[in-house]
């Protein structure tokens, strides 16, 4: 290659704010925490329909798009990786597994909010000390923690997957809520009680908390 | 809760095609590979910017933004997360870790994809199996892989981090191009010359491609 076309060759990197003037909002990660069945994915589900209809540019990331991929177990990996790389890299539920599995998805939503997108994480993600670690690795106002809290029996009541009556029974190990513990966050950025309310009325609580903060705008 | 209540908690999904029309495009993943120094981050970052232009929603993914979260090695994580994690889950750079890197980057693109979004990937990717392995994830067209062919004594004359000089001196071992290999791609959706042009006219033919296949409109 010549100099001449060498000196050419600089990079031309978009800039954040560059990046959240196009889109008229900013970017963010909204972080859905709760019990299994507290309605997390639901919520999320909904809000990003909401969103969508509002011109705002947000993105889903739950068990359905991340558990198959990003962060497959063993049996995911084992059929296109070979055994020695499921083990290695297969993710289980232990809790250095957990950790690691919020650690990459707070990483990945991170990816998203520096893109512009407001990221809809729906996680049980049960340990504080995972979320924290997440919260730190953005800027301020950039991680809005949203506890789902809707009380044990109600979930187990819904139980739409039938996993309370599997932990119950013993099927199923370290389940959250039954052998396994679930902190509620000490300071969220907002409480949703999802007991009580429909999924879009909850939904709008969240579009509300964004419109106060300036990350979406008051008419988009 | 009470059961009319729950009556309303259904699923409200954005469907992708009603994503991509909200943005005016399709998303995908454009898949850089390439030697180091080749010039994939610098053509990535220019074609960035003039899809921002455009009005078209795109991101760069890239060493320095996976490399210090999402993939980063043991020392980067020792910190926040132990030892124990560090060594379970950081990444190094034998050749089960690389196929992990890019397993997770290419996850990572399908999510942004799947978002809308036009995911731009700027990694060396040495392995031919490791790229085909991400392609096979994804839909007929999603995944674009363009071979940035610098030849390797031009890529060593740019050094721009000095790493070649480093794997001639042995100070860096396994480098890609000299002492690990480069299998290039059998049949990339395109090609760039990437020592005769400069990174705009490069970026252009990149958005040629993706208007003919329809991705972006001729007049985004």
């Amino acid at each position: 290659m010549t100099n001449d076309t060498n000196v050419t060759w600089h990079e031309h990197q978009v800039s954040r704010s560059l990046r959240e003037s196009m889109k008229g909002h900013k970017g963010c990660v909204i972080w859905f925490t709760g019990l299994s069945g507290s309605g997390k994915s639901t919520v999320a589900n909904t809000l990003d329909h909401k969103l969508h209809q509002m011109g705002v540019h947000s993105a889903v990331l739950d068990g359905d798009n991340v558990r198959h991929a990003l962060n497959a177990g063993p049996g995911m990996l084992r059929g296109a990786h070979g055994d020695d790389f499921a083990e290695r890299f297969g993710l289980g539920f232990t809790a250095m597994d957990r950790e690691e599995n919020i650690r990459r998805i707070g990483a990945v939503a991170h990816l998203f909010s520096q893109a512009g997108i407001i990221a809809l994480t729906a996680f049980i993600s049960p340990y504080r000390q995972d979320r924290d670690r997440v919260r730190r690795t953005m800027d301020a106002g950039e991680f809005i923690e949203i506890f789902v809290d809707t009380p044990l029996d109600v979930c187990e009541t819904r139980d739409p997957k039938g996993l309370y009556k599997k932990a119950r029974a013993g099927e199923i190990k370290n389940f959250t809520g039954i052998d396994d513990p679930y902190e509620a966050p000490s300071a969220p950025e907002l409480v949703l009680q999802a007991s009580e309310k429909t999924p879009g009325v909850l939904a709008d609580e969240v579009i509300h908390y964004l419109t106060t903060q300036g990350i979406i705008g008051a008419t988009a």
